[in-house]
């Protein structure tokens, strides 16, 4: 396994999957403990491998024969289960190595999460395991369990759950108690598992390696997740690209402080990436949908298990009551979809087979006409699917013993003869056979029942917008931006100590990216020079590495009309520099043109210890100073992911142009944003944060006014 | 019942809860039409009082006799339930009068929800019981239960669900169906109702009536409802204002399209009153608790059940699951409640308590020791219930057969040692009857519990708003804002023509809103005499009350400093004016003071159909223009509505001064807020809508620089 690239052995993870044989060190008769827990769920599901008890007290443990030590067990062994005490492990994980074993799961706990002295431990396993090359998960995790097998390397109590199927939901956790949760929830909820992995402490695999794997594994079709914090970002970002190439959506609960994630930044862009903000917009650049709550993973699973995905945003809703067809319509708006009006043969078809005026419109009122006359729904629901306008539909109803076979027949039928996404809400207000058996026939049939109106139109709105994200993907894929900057720049940003705005802009420059006409001048008459040679109005600015904030320093004067100007200015901002840093090493004075008019953008880069250099783009002025309106994207971006940073951002409308002023030029702002994206990932070693503020848009072209490149 | 002061008779909606005997015109043997339905469930929950069924073709129905007629039951009849189709109800409800009927309930339909015929029909129900002083629920409901009496007026399918206790929520519903969803919904999460009534189409009672009314039973302890659109704003607001002093909650689910709701208005006020902002600041405002989802309704009446308000937003979170404390945290913060740090003696005793380092931060984290060692929790609990700093506990945890016992004696005996709320989280992870029986013990010992870790701290975060809200209420409640404004201005707002900028500044100094100092010039020369009194520089506007977009006109010019600069303006500014608008009528120049510096917002009024006049507050340019950043109450508002109102914008953080930048003078601001409020207020019958735009807030003081007021 090579953590610097990022890439996965993942025939390596086999083992844990697919293992003949089981020994299991450490374990107990008393199927309350963890190690006897496991054997006993490995016994019941009859797991068809061999199984090899590891106790030098006992001869046998539920008539299996049970071995003294691992060395003592005859033949292979591919999977270890270990639950001896912290102090023993590491002897144990000797024996494993010597034996050859592939994979070991290691629940015992009392490493990194106890202190110094804990983590010095699993630095040990973790050393253990890249010399043997022996696959380990955990320690401190509740193991794994891969259910079409009856691999019940797990003491969690999900090895007691019966098995849901189909077996569709691939998940891996970093919380033990919480993915436990999660799982007995989902199993209720009537969300069939392929493998569930409790990852631990990741002393050797981790959380990125396992969403790979699952991934390649026919079964699952999607994969969950639950995260506090990723090792490796780039690992986890060609996780999720494989996952867009097979098509298989990842949804992942990630966790953050709210008030948490500012950090130390001498920059404006690295004072604004809080950790969360960037986990986000992996999340949204990646197509991995972000899910807050466990019904968002169990309805989107049921939802997606129909095998549909929809053509674009627009939703039909069908509802029974008026009422939730509305709340339906607004979550719907909310999470982004369009609820159009019907227009033409649909209204016209609505109007016929609705008693009463105004429910023609979308969300569709049933009414309650609808329950004595169920045949109503169908002849709606026909011709809402028929709607090319329309891309899927949610239906919301009650069933009753009366209408249930009827609501049925026709919910089939019509799903039979599309291939649009359609969700159904049945509410439990009736407990009769009749109902029941009605619901289980349209399931069979595919066709995705939910039991709450939101959660369904939840789950369709998350499957539309990685829809999206697929068929962005599809077209971009192969579009990849390479820049070749002019030649001689590469010394300029290797050079061993500070970059002033000067040099920070000749490397921009050096990308293509408009920087502001500009010369740096050594005595007030060559600033005059070229103060002609720009054209009055100019700035002029102190130029040094070391003073990062010229304001502060009084080193900046605008608006500059004059040659007298220019001389006074030239000897006042030396004096104010050498009395704000007696000590800086002062290049001269930078002579610069004046930009007039025009929009106020910030863009930079940090670099984030997860994934690396981020670029980040807002507005200026209140929109970040006050709103904290900006927008982020993991290096490299592609045209697509910039084109959707700047939608993002709350103060789009500014851009577009407001009140009659002329709209800026998108074009121009995405060509900065793909170069500065492109400089930051070509010299990610070097480059550690980068300011552009302002970038000033105009009605044509976009001018770079200000720059700070900070380096390691 | 008064509709226009917005009192309401309560006493004549007693017969609705209370009759001592209903008759059932139109009744049917068959149980399952409306009738029958409703006259079944009466029979089976045992009605106490009279029940005479009406019906010409049968002498007894379920062996009771069956009157052909109303006028032919001996003696009174308190309540009648009609379910005769729609040309037979007039007749029925003249009967009703004649018999001296104190209330009725009307299921059938066909009235103002199938259009103009219907609407008319509709029309002669509400004069009837207008004039007969009979109250009528309906038409087109699902009609009314009052469960401690089997008061079973409804043919909804509530009727045959078993009642559960406590019954503390009253329910009133504008839609029968959606009502009876979330009715069966709150059932089976374990919320018993009190009352629950369909109001239908409100031809004679209305929502807001029986709001009222429950509010004053001494069963129902907390109200919800669910909201389409209110008939009368002043209704709403006393019941809201009753809830209050009651100390009982209101929750409603009020539905709105997201997309629509702007309306056509000439101010700019106007353009940015969506209906549903005005609700939602009306919510906000009289404390009602805004909801969006069924969950939200039940868990909070499952924490309000507990008789506890928290004295504080502060939240001590204890969890079995690392992953589940921080999303509850996360959600915590979203919703307005601290999650603090611990510190002093909570925090020693938490390290001592548990086992790894890092759990002692809130949220706590118990770890999977606490599986096998249930005291923990009890002991971390105790050293969170006995922090001062912490004003409410949520606890999340797996109950397992083992630990349940020990668990529901400290969480009882910790309970019964507190006044804090304390709310607790379990899990479906066991279906022991050990673990079903603790937790039944920890409800009957009045502690809150719930099955979301999320709907937990969601109910507990609706908690700690209202006890702000009933907090501030105790407040504030006498305070009342009155000022008298200059004599003779009511001759100014009475003219029967538009007013002028220079008009409606008059009337906003009336009201002691400081304003520019300007004045009205006739000539040129009177202009340059004015502008040398202000002082230069001035603006200079066209006063004319037809002209109200000046800007547009070329009727604005600014930054005027010589007497020629003067001169030529006035000729300018009267040329264009004329052009612009050749009928106008022209007043003449203003001459105005120039203003620099400060912030710029908007303070407007508009007059909305349901509630009456309502002040907007925003700050200017971008905020107003592309964010919408602007915030609502009703007039009149309170000085702590106002305050609510400045901190609830997005851009607050601009009044408080940014990098640097003064303060704004709130104190002047909130002051320029409530005298608008009670300009509109005041003169609700003739403003239609006004704007200060913009309002010049400055580090001291505030400043009207531009005002629109439009009559009605």
């Amino acid at each position: 396994m090579d953590k610097k690239t990022g890439s996965c052995d993942l025939s390596s993870l086999d083992a844990f999957f697919k293992p003949s044989s089981i020994a299991l060190i450490g374990v107990s008769k008393d199927i309350r403990r963890p190690s006897g827990r496991s054997l006993n769920a490995l016994l019941k599901w009859n797991y068809p491998g061999k199984l090899y008890p590891i106790n030098p007290n006992h001869t046998e443990i539920h008539d299996l024969p049970c071995y003294p030590a691992l060395p003592d067990v005859p033949g292979e062994v591919d999977m270890v289960i270990i639950s001896v005490p912290a102090p023993a492990v590491m002897a144990a994980l000797e024996q494993c190595a010597q034996k050859k074993v592939k994979a070991v799961v290691l629940f015992t706990s009392g490493f990194a999460e106890i202190g110094a002295e804990g983590k010095a431990l699993q630095d040990e396993i973790t050393r253990l395991s890249q010399k043997n090359n022996l696959r380990i998960l955990g320690p401190n995790c509740v193991g794994l369990v891969n259910l079409s097998n009856a691999v019940m390397a797990s003491f969690a109590n999900i090895v007691d759950l019966k098995p849901v199927y189909p077996m569709t939901l691939g998940f891996v956790t970093q919380s033990g108690a919480f993915g436990t949760l999660i799982f007995a929830h989902a199993v209720a909820a009537g969300v069939g598992f392929s493998s569930f992995v409790s990852v631990g402490n990741e002393a050797d695999t981790e959380f990125a390696d396992f969403l790979y794997y699952l991934l390649t594994t026919e079964k699952t079709k999607v994969v969950g997740g639950y995260l506090e914090g990723a090792k490796n970002g780039v690992k986890l970002r060609k996780a999720a690209k494989e996952a867009l190439k097979l098509k298989k959506p990842i949804l992942i609960m990630k966790v953050g402080r709210t008030g948490a994630g500012a950090r130390a930044a001498s920059s404006h862009t690295g004072s604004l990436a809080g950790d969360d903000k960037i986990y986000d917009a992996f999340f949204r650049q990646m197509g991995i949908i972000r899910i807050e709550t466990l019904a968002e993973l169990t309805s989107f699973v049921i939802v997606h298990r129909g095998g549909r995905l929809p053509q674009g945003n627009n939703i039909g809703i069908l509802s029974i009551s008026g009422g939730a067809g509305v709340l339906m319509a607004d979550k719907c708006e909310a999470l982004g979809l369009n609820v159009p009006e019907f227009t033409g043969e649909t209204r016209r078809a609505l109007e016929k087979y609705l008693p009463s005026f105004g429910s023609a419109k979308n969300p569709v009122d049933l009414t309650a006409a609808a329950v004595a006359q169920p045949e109503m729904l169908g002849k709606c629901l026909r011709a809402l699917v028929a709607d090319e306008n329309i891309h899927m539909v949610s239906v919301a109803m009650g069933f009753m013993p009366h209408s249930a076979p009827v609501l049925a027949h026709d919910l089939i039928e019509i799903y039979r003869s599309t291939t649009k996404p359609i969700a159904l809400t049945t509410y439990n207000i009736s407990e009769s056979e009749i109902v029941a058996k009605a619901i289980k026939s349209i399931e069979e049939a595919g066709m995705p029942v939910l039991r709450d109106h939101l959660h369904s139109v939840h789950a369709l709105a998350n499957l539309a917008w990685y829809a999206g994200k697929l068929r962005r993907f599809a077209e971009i894929k192969t579009q990849r931006q390479v820049i070749s900057p002019k030649p001689g720049i590469e010394k300029l940003i290797k050079k061993p100590t500070a970059l002033s705005e000067y040099e920070a802009k000749k490397i921009l420059a050096a990308y293509g990216i408009p920087v502001t006409r500009e010369k740096l001048a050594k005595t007030a008459d060559q600033a005059i020079k070229l103060a002609r040679k720009i054209g009055y109005p100019v700035a002029m600015k102190i130029s040094s590495a070391q003073i990062m904030h010229k304001t502060e320093a009084g080193g900046i004067l605008l608006d500059i009309k004059t040659d007298a100007q220019v001389r006074a200015a030239f000897k006042k901002i030396i004096a104010s520099a050498k009395k704000y840093m007696p000590q800086a090493d002062i290049q001269g004075v930078l002579v610069q043109e004046m930009l007039a008019g025009g929009t106020e953008a910030i863009v930079g880069t940090i670099d984030d210890p997860v994934f690396g250099p981020c670029v980040m783009f807002g507005l200026g002025g209140v929109f970040v100073e006050a709103l904290k309106d900006v927008s982020f994207r993991v290096a490299p971006v592609s045209r697509a992911d910039a084109e959707e940073m700047v939608r993002e951002i709350k103060g789009y409308s500014v851009l577009r142009g407001l009140r009659g002023k002329p709209p800026a030029d998108m074009e121009a702002l995405i060509d900065v944003i793909l170069k500065v994206s492109r400089l930051a990932y070509d010299h990610k070693n070097i480059i550690k944060e980068m300011d552009i503020n302002p970038l000033i848009i105009f009605e044509k072209g976009a001018k770079v006014a200000d720059a700070l490149i900070i380096k390691k």
